[in-house]
């Protein structure tokens, strides 16, 4: 297990007994609906980081006119969560308004004291939208980071070889039936070059394409990324959660990537919705005393549900399945 | 409120303490299922009109051969019905057979003291078929509308500038991934003419298809249009309920449209059954006297359920929250 | 032979010597090319009629930004023609404009004094407008025929049973890969009804779509149309003519069709231009003395070319080579 | 009834009695989950004989990697299922390892003393694999029956007119939209010539695709074959199962085909899972001295179903529903 | 140079001096057009066989119906043909009628004194007939050798351990976009096993799929194929030539592809035509005393042509420039 | 007009006194065809500068195995070229090899002293390859602009506000059915950011998709920007050449936009090759004492061709002619 900060209270079950999952359920689950929200349709898909102490979120609101949109939100445990009801209003950097904060799959990293989310932004195209904070109360918008069409836009917590490393997925304008990871690195957060491709769409329950989830975890055996991968049925689209394992210098170079999916819809909050047979991650804790992990996870594309694991025992079980 | 015939028995429960929903579901829905018809697949997308001081309908049945037909249904309360167990047999106007009613989605219209049936008939393509009762009992079928392909025609209870006017969508002649709603008008149900765009499938939660629901109902605000809108995800088309108020002489030009919907997929009956996630509207009843609307939709294209609302509020509502 | 007027300036050449085919080509094609408007890039796909000696037409024009509108033209011998350098300008029923005709594929109808110009418009997706001249000077525009989408709109030049009656082909808002031939009928040009069925797209050279072509003929065997039919190779669609007889008085029944093709893509401006392999009917004038047959077709979507038949010959041909 | 063994520890319920279905399910459905197998994401559309007074069965499995692949299973009634948690190894004739059962949807047939094995084996695109074993312990693998795209080999369990009979549905390399049953004949399970076409995709429950499914019962009346017939709706397909009677002569005519379907998904198990609303038949158990059905079907692609019925039941109810 | 029979009076030409092409057209190009049969539209991909001192071919002539059928004709010279203006009628092998030789591009190969014809019939699909003749006049015909869908099917001249051996090319419905060439093994040309996977469509000119085209070459360094390869177009298909070396006695393995192509449309008539860019071989003779070969390929699916090559050039062109 | 440097041999030829157009033909063209490069299949879409008194050139040619890579050329006049028979060889900016220069469609642009070339490379799909070169022998590969899937990267000919700013074509990894031009921006040529839209497929000829050709040149009144268009028709794409003019300091800015095109297939080399219908301009060289243009296209993705303009016709035609 690698150094990460304590979160004393992070949410927590034990396995229960009768599993031998690496990866298990909260009981409770889920822990976010649309009653979080007025005027909400679904709520999924969202990030959370631990500050001072407590718990702070960006959430996806598909509202009920379908608007895509990220709301602010807080916890003092990490499951029991307190919603802004309005959508999040974004500045530019001059301080000027650059209005709500339009779009999906937010994910949130601190790194040399701010919080930067990344998410799904539409510009003539999805692609991937930036805004930084250093209250999570105030958030500066900068210019997309990629041309579309990308979705799925994830930092690391760390400059590596002295630049921002960002994970995307370049995709299509609809249901994308497609898509590979790569990463890009910047010196400024604005400008983006040294394109690399990391790993693409494989067999089994990520054939179709998969998409980096929360912000990789480094770990003494190369930095954790979980994400997802999709199969398509003659129904439609069935979103698991795998694990990876990539260099620590180079990050675009995969140590270990594990067969076996970590997570797969199988409860009736993730199999009915309003797209059926989804678990999509978007945030993962790590308590730096425990190696406790707890994983944010959207449902169906409708509510928001929490998994726990070992980080040690992550680590070893995609050493161990790896292709 | 705008006048409209009082209906005693009209079914009602008021709106649940929990909610502020405009409009909410009977909470012993489905009130038709299969069981309803011995040999049915299905039972959903059905009409049901008020006459002579009970309840007289038209339903969709798919069988177990899932051939689409029409058969007749009678209720004392709105909510217990008594169905057919025989397909709904046409007659042409001159007396001779015309074979049974096949085809799906009806809807029906008193106007003129005749009971109007249009439907989605089968003629080298979907179209819109008519046939028209004045005891429920004997239904006369006229020429298709349109020609082939077109789905969801849905008479106004009146004549309009002297002329019966009709709106439906045109489409294609599989699952259509398009449609707005035009308006046509006849002198006579036969020939149509004057053909007018009314609106389209925009943004969020219809911005894939639209099509007319019920039978639009007179207030001083305008046409109240409930109507399907339907989203398109990864997994497949979600059908939500929306409305909007269409001017009262000149019935193609939009007053106002509600930019939320009024209805979306949330109960299992709904998300589960033989197409997932769909409400699809097609009768509205209101009782003159207290401005009470029971709404008749199909769930799921399995089973037929029933919502409430207030007229005046759905009015003021779609005022307040049109584009 | 049956009656039609006499046209003694008909364009005409016998057939080749060496030629056995039924229909034969003009040996100075094409007669119509860009060059006969400034500004233009192709004009193809047009309408001709004879009037008062000489011969008028009505002429798609796509010019250099693409836009297809439609022109005036009018010769001497019905070969040489002078086309206005400006698009039609049409006139709403009470004398104000009603703008240029933009579309595409005109066919032009007299009945009963009126010149009647049918032709694809625009209106939220393809359908049939329909514009009347007394004069050929001033056209009057009505409400289109139909609902999108529609294409291929062509009259009978006479009314049958007291209605007029309009062939169409309904398709899609694209390269329609389908569509079949039917018939509508109208007590007043505006309001349409009584659709039937006339025939469809089948084997061989017409396997994916047909569409009528000229104003049928009359015949003592029957309404001669001229229509095309399409086929789709891996590399696009190949149009060619064919020929049917339809009863005179039921008009949507077909008394033959004949099997193989009148007409196909063979020479060079048929073969090259901005839609390759294209014959496309428009016109066909017949002399009643001699029953001579000139019919105007455009080419490869770029020229207007003329062919050449007798009227009692392509009549036999039909009903020997019918299905 | 036709002769068939006696298998007195035949799974069994009565009919309910408030059905009048002629096929009903197992009330503790489903027999088989991937809690039966370690490692398992999934176990359905598996196939089951009866050999030595117990039964035997080869269930694909689908892994968390989503690799497909068949495992071998032992029961004592038919219901409570023994499964190997590692998938089942082949061999060549030779005696030599041929790797382990990869593909999906396996059926069993007993013939000559040998079980044979056809599943969909992978091949530079979906075919037909044939393994055989004398003890169900030792499988020896033949090469693939047919060129690709195919699926749904189904034997017959006796030589016809001195040939082995194998039913099959030529497809494509994805979710197939359409598909006919076919039969081939063989004089040595090797090389397989003279194809029939059986039946086709019609409108309906069926209009999709069909495909054989238990391995066929031989009557008085013909072959019982049962199949799954797949309608596509506008979120996915549906998988029924319906029955036919074919010739026992000549086993691609079809003596009747029952119009109805037989079997609909409806319950929880069949509507939600990986694959919504399909069940999925793979073998039919008939005891020779009552004529009692069990019926083996995958629910969802995610779990093994049991379904039952009286075989003279069916066989007349085929015969008078039959088009 | 491997041994074939001298064919004296085979067609040639000497490569012109300005060319170092490998393969070259014969300068009067094209030699069947649609003159050679009256009421042809096109005659195409036709098989040629050298017999008696004189030529005999089989020829793909699709009607003015677009009826696709086959037609004998003979040569003195292999370049001026004399055609049957009647298709080809077959016998069932007890004698009795067959109906006529309905299809395409068919091939034909002598092996052991009869000329076998294998071409793409129509059985619920494409799938490649077969007929065999010892006069070459009377054909008796065979079942499918294969079900549903296929296409391309060529035989081998010789039994190869002691079974006929044919290719054949998998595909679908339509214009397939795709297929790689497998070879299948019979005792007796009805039933057909051991599918081999030979090669498929790779990058460069022929990465949609490919195609076996004339009865394979027995050389010393392993049978010479020519086969077709697809590349496709923004505007539709490319249809090239290339050539490989196959194992003489295990003939689905590989011993060298060329890299480039040998032959790809640049003369107008193979440029231009009812599919335009399209070269495809059907036939190659070689003369055994020089070496000479005479190449019959389609252009444009319009018209028959001819091309000439030195055997020993082409074997070692293909050598140096394997992959 | 604006300032450029004197190009005293620019190849010329002055406008046909027929014709009235803006943009006109060279007479002899092609200029280069696949006879310039042995083992050539094409030459086409390829860009040229001035250098030292002479025009030097980057070619696309794809070679007999359609293999696309990019060739060195040089002429004296820009009319006849001399063509190195190998492919362009990379180095890294260490010095090291980096390979062929595989992709195509290559645009030159000439900024602070380098020739800077930026293609269509392939790296898990199409994106913009960029290299540079000092003296046109040896270039320089710098990692890719973009993220996959791009196309059609054109850059300005000096800093911007103080950064390399490139146009440049999102795209898909096919034949792009989509497209709309965006401008990067760079501080280093390597990392890009301040993504804009510029401008986007509209109706007509430019329905489909656009993208940048040439170099732009700066003018009084904007940046110059030739750029091509792509309308479809129901046989395949169809390539025109418009104009456009941008802002000077905020080139993402659109002055004025060309609502004719400038240049449509027309000629036979345009109309017939491996795709028909095509030009495709690559670049454009202005003679800064006359302001002639000489305008390189590739036609019908098969050869070179040349066309000429006046620069002040041009620019006044598009100001004339916006939108």
């Amino acid at each position: 297990m690698n150094a990460s900060i304590p979160i004393p209270n992070l949410p927590w079950q034990d396995r229960p007994s009768s599993s031998r999952d690496i990866v298990w359920r909260y009981s409770d689950n889920p822990i976010v609906t649309k009653a979080n929200i007025p005027y909400a349709n679904t709520i999924f898909n969202s990030a959370v980081v631990y500050r001072n102490g407590h718990f702070e979120g960006v959430f996806r609101c598909d509202d009920r006119e379908m608007q895509q949109k990220l709301y602010l939100g807080s916890s003092e445990n990490g499951i029991d969560w307190t919603l802004s009801d309005q959508p999040l209003t974004l500045y530019n950097t001059d301080g000027t308004p650059a209005g709500q904060a339009c779009g999906y799959d937010p994910r949130v990293c601190l790194i040399d004291g701010r919080y930067i989310v990344t998410w799904c932004a539409q510009y003539h195209g999805p692609t991937i939208g930036v805004a930084w904070s250093e209250d999570f109360r105030t958030f500066y918008r900068l210019e997309n980071a990629f041309l579309p069409f990308n979705r799925n836009g994830v930092l690391f917590p760390r400059k590596i070889n002295g630049k921002y490393c960002m994970l995307s997925r370049p995709s299509d304008n609809g249901h994308t039936p497609f898509g590979d990871i790569f990463l890009s690195q910047s010196p400024d957060l604005e400008h983006w070059g040294c394109h690399r491709y990391v790993m693409g769409a494989c067999g089994g329950w990520s054939w179709t394409k998969i998409g980096a989830g929360p912000i990789p975890i480094e770990t003494n055996e190369g930095w954790l990324l979980f994400y997802h991968g999709v199969a398509t049925s003659c129904s439609g689209m069935i979103y698991s959660m795998g694990g990876a394992l990539l260099d620590l210098e180079k990050p675009w170079q995969v140590r270990a990537r594990c067969k076996p999916y970590l997570l797969h819809p199988e409860e009736g909050y993730e199999r009915v919705g309003d797209v059926p047979n989804v678990v999509f991650p978007c945030a993962a804790l790590c308590d730096g005393n425990t190696g406790r992990l707890a994983i944010y996870y959207g449902a169906a594309d409708t509510v928001v549900a929490l998994a726990f694991a070992h980080l040690d025992e992550v680590v070893d079980y995609i050493l161990q399945h790896a292709e």
